[in-house]
């Protein structure tokens, strides 16, 4: 690491993560101004939803800048294995061409992203921890393993001749994490001590007042849960909280029971755990068959689906049986894990599901059976005193958090900045500027295609969703004239409206009509056609139903 | 009332509202099996999605079984004048035709409802409280005033040869609650001293562990909050939670600032409260353009939207200014109200947006600014214990709702059954008993047509969300010889996919190849031959952007 050269920067960018919680990308830079030399952090995915992306398989950073400066990106650093840091990886991986660098398990799973879009998995390099260096470019990056919801997370020591930044990744402050690295207090004040520039920090639970509990506090309160009851349990979790997993296991076995696991995530987790060293000591598994035949009270299925997915273990046992289990009377069954804001309605479908089938149904509304993985407040205001950095970039959070965040901070002298997605941050100074905006956004996974968010085919998607769709069909003859009536087919759209015939007959009527007393010049102008045809189909609609379809014109030109 | 005859029944069915939390409808019967004289109480409406019921304008209950029966049903008590006790009055009441019964401020809502649908509004009578009765075929009916978050709210006793059945409608214990009735102890003893037969129940809050708070007691740390905000106050509730809205206009009143209502159900409900001698007592209220001219500090926009809804005045001011009105950093806004399950998303876009400008948000974490206008379990026992009822049946509750609440009166003694939409209950022996399931369901109203639930309309919609869509068109001439090549437009689909060509141009060319070789009887036959171009379509969409889209086929034959 040379000695910082007066007109070299150091500039921060979020990509993603910084104004929502999802899709994380950040962006570290050092070098002359428009030449920095460029890391990446994390390259995550984020989840569609019907609301407002429905239909899509994914959804990621929009990487336009990155691509058009890929030339100058030394390395891509995963944090943890969380989707939301990782998923990403093997869909963007092509367009950056960097080395990856991850602790093992993280490795682990982002090579499983690779293999699965038939990418070589050797651009991935396993890292050693702290105070093990990474060099690259100006960079000299080290991996300091901290305590969240999946195993090897780390925050990231980003050393330059720019001084020192610590990007906390996902964290929570926990000495007993029952799987994992422990929170390491010394550590960090070893790293703290010569001085950190910023601190770009978790902002997730910020609005939690409370000091966060430890994952080894839960598992008295889930083994009392599992010796009481008296048929068939049944907990989910997110797979990929191998200690939850470790916890939720051991309480069974304590209980007297045995551990089926089920969903595919659920197993190829466990699995990339075991491969990794990091679950050495997880009780013996048994398969579906070997559950469906123990007394009721000698089994736990441990499952997925915590968040309502559709097609997760969780919601076909709740339809009725999976694998050849299925839950009745008497059955218990946990949701070890918090609702994400916005998946609500699939777990509440699920709950009452359960509920017809009177399985008694224990959820985490105290508390007892289910801990965050991200730091509260108090704990983030721990973090701050660790590190006593010159300034906060609070990160992973909707602006409200990150808004929030900086407020807290300020409360205690701690001064920062909210920075959004596409916010170029000089850290050059002794405070932070905005150095530019840069157009950033959100690519769309549709089927195979990647799409831009701004390409229409999701507002299309909606409209029609929203407005139902007629398709008008009108033929034309070598002569520009019409040839026979044009014709309407309707889908999503009431078949009878009010005037008690078939929608698409009345519409067709008067699109006909209309057809009938156009002039020549209006049959000859495509463009002026389409749109006359559009507006009858809509106001016909109108008048016959109340509502206005979005409408396909097809002009056939015979000759 | 004459004496129970020995094959005459009593018996209850709920048609809405019991397996879910909105549009109520409650039926109740006596009579004969299969004559029993009906009475309906309540016929609410529940909110359509995107989730699931995308582009709809409601959803109420299907009430084919009562339009079936109508020359049977004697009248229609309206509880309250909740959307999802009285929102389909206006929708249904052509189709059963029975007077409507209501407290005078539920009078005056349901009235407007039918005015909108261009009805007479003379079908509505006022009734006066308990201990009036209203005499209803074989039943006699009296409101008792009851508190919940609306004024007038009332729980009904329904009297007939059967027995005594207490129907509470919804309903807290609150014995201060700002506007309208306390709940009243002495008058439900009294009511419940001489034997209640059935007590049918309200469980919303079945869950909530502690006893309800009373209206009165946010009062002060409201007045609080707005004497310390230094800039512009918003406060968001449903505006028919009137005692709210005079919490609130009081409070601000205190605390040195104006009253400005935004939003159209703010201004109508606050109307409807004046005219029917409710608010008599409500402070001043200025307009906007002089809210917008008045010192911040002098200021509270008492607005619509605290559900996120998109076009209330809550999302309007976050996207910027509304009504002239806009708001800036140093503003608060409270949302003095709970997110109901999956209504998050819209109100965390609006914190954000509100993040954004720079706004304070205050919400309800810690339930100092918000109480619930339900009963919570401890207040539920509570009704249990007055009413005494041979049996409880739980109403107002999706599935887990209904269960729990039998479990927890089944704990003090209190037989119950979980009866849900469809349920017929025969309520006239010791205990309740399954007398017949009825086909019930809900119906659609989109733009001016009611659709059945079932009648495919809302999953096409959902298809072509999810999937996009493309038409496809074929002209066939006199010879049954293809005219041209098929023709392909997509809709919510990716332009260009693998192979780097437009997606409709691949798709053609697949379908012209397909033409090509098809033999003249898949030519001549429209089914099999629309069939074919479908699979086509999708197998060639499927190659090339990874989804198979949803394919309409329009075969045009000439002559």
């Amino acid at each position: 690491m040379s000695a910082a050269k007066a007109n070299d920067r150091l500039i921060y960018m979020p990509l993603g993560g910084a104004g929502e919680i999802g899709m994380n990308c950040y962006v570290y830079g050092y070098g002359p101004k428009g030449k920095e030399r460029l890391i990446v952090v994390d390259l995550g995915v984020t989840f569609p939803d019907m609301d407002g992306t429905p239909g899509l398989d994914l959804i990621f950073p929009d990487i336009t800048w990155l691509k058009e400066r890929r030339d100058r990106i030394d390395g891509i650093f995963i944090t943890h294995a969380h989707e939301d840091h990782v998923g990403a990886v093997g869909l963007l991986w092509q367009q950056l061409g960097a080395p990856i660098y991850a602790r093992k398990f993280t490795a682990n799973i982002a090579r499983r992203k690779l293999q699965e879009h038939g990418l070589s998995d050797n651009t991935v390099t396993v890292v050693e921890p702290y105070p093990a260096v990474i060099d690259c470019g100006p960079f000299k990056v080290s991996y300091v393993p901290i305590s969240h919801s999946i195993p090897e997370s780390a925050g990231l020591v980003i050393d330059s001749a720019g001084g020192r930044i610590v990007h906390t990744g996902d964290f929570k402050i926990d000495m007993t994490p029952v799987c994992g690295d422990p929170f390491n207090t010394e550590v960090w004040q070893e790293i703290a001590k010569d001085g950190v520039k910023a601190l770009v920090c978790d902002s997730t639970n910020i609005f939690s007042p409370n000091p966060g509990r430890s994952e080894v506090s839960i598992g008295p309160a889930i083994t009392e849960l599992m010796r009481d009851a008296a048929g068939m349990m049944v907990a989910t979790t997110f797979a990929s909280n191998i200690a939850r997993l470790k916890t939720l296991a051991d309480a069974a076995v304590a209980a007297g029971r045995k551990v089926c696991l089920l969903g595919r995530s659920m197993n190829r987790m466990v699995e990339a755990a075991k491969e990794t060293g990091l679950l050495t000591d997880f009780p013996h598994t048994i398969p579906p068959e070997e559950a469906a035949n123990l007394p009721r009270n000698q089994v736990l299925l441990l499952v997925t689906g915590s968040q309502g997915e559709r097609r997760a273990a969780s919601a076909q046992l709740s339809q009725g049986s999976y694998l050849g289990l299925s839950l009745k009377e008497g059955d218990t069954f946990l949701f070890s894990s918090r609702v994400i804001p916005g998946n609500e309605r699939g777990v509440i479908r699920i709950m009452n599901q359960l509920s017809e089938l009177g399985v008694d149904i224990v959820d985490d509304e105290d508390g007892r059976y289910h801990v965050s993985g991200h730091a509260n407040r108090p704990d983030l205001e721990t973090m701050h005193a660790l590190i006593q950095p010159q300034f906060l970039i609070p990160m992973h959070g909707e602006h409200r958090h990150l808004r929030e965040h900086v407020k807290v901070a300020g409360l205690r002298g701690l001064p920062g900045i909210v920075a959004v997605n596409g916010m170029m941050i000089d850290l050059s100074g002794n405070q932070p500027t905005v150095a530019e905006y840069v157009e950033t956004g959100r690519t769309y996974l549709d089927g195979s295609v990647q799409i831009g968010a701004m390409d229409g085919v999701v507002r299309d998607r909606i409209r029609m969703a929203l407005n139902g769709v007629a398709v008008v069909t009108l033929i034309i003859d070598e002569n520009d004239e019409p040839l026979g009536d044009p014709w309407v087919e309707i889908s999503g759209l009431a078949e009878v409206g009010r005037s008690d015939t078939a929608l698409a007959e009345v519409m067709e009527a008067d699109l006909a009509q209309f057809i009938g007393r156009a002039d020549p010049k209006t049959i000859r102008d495509d463009v002026k056609l389409e749109k006359e045809l559009k507006n009858i189909a809509r106001r016909s609609a109108q008048g016959e139903i109340g509502k206005k379809p979005e409408v396909i014109v097809v002009i056939s030109r015979l000759g």
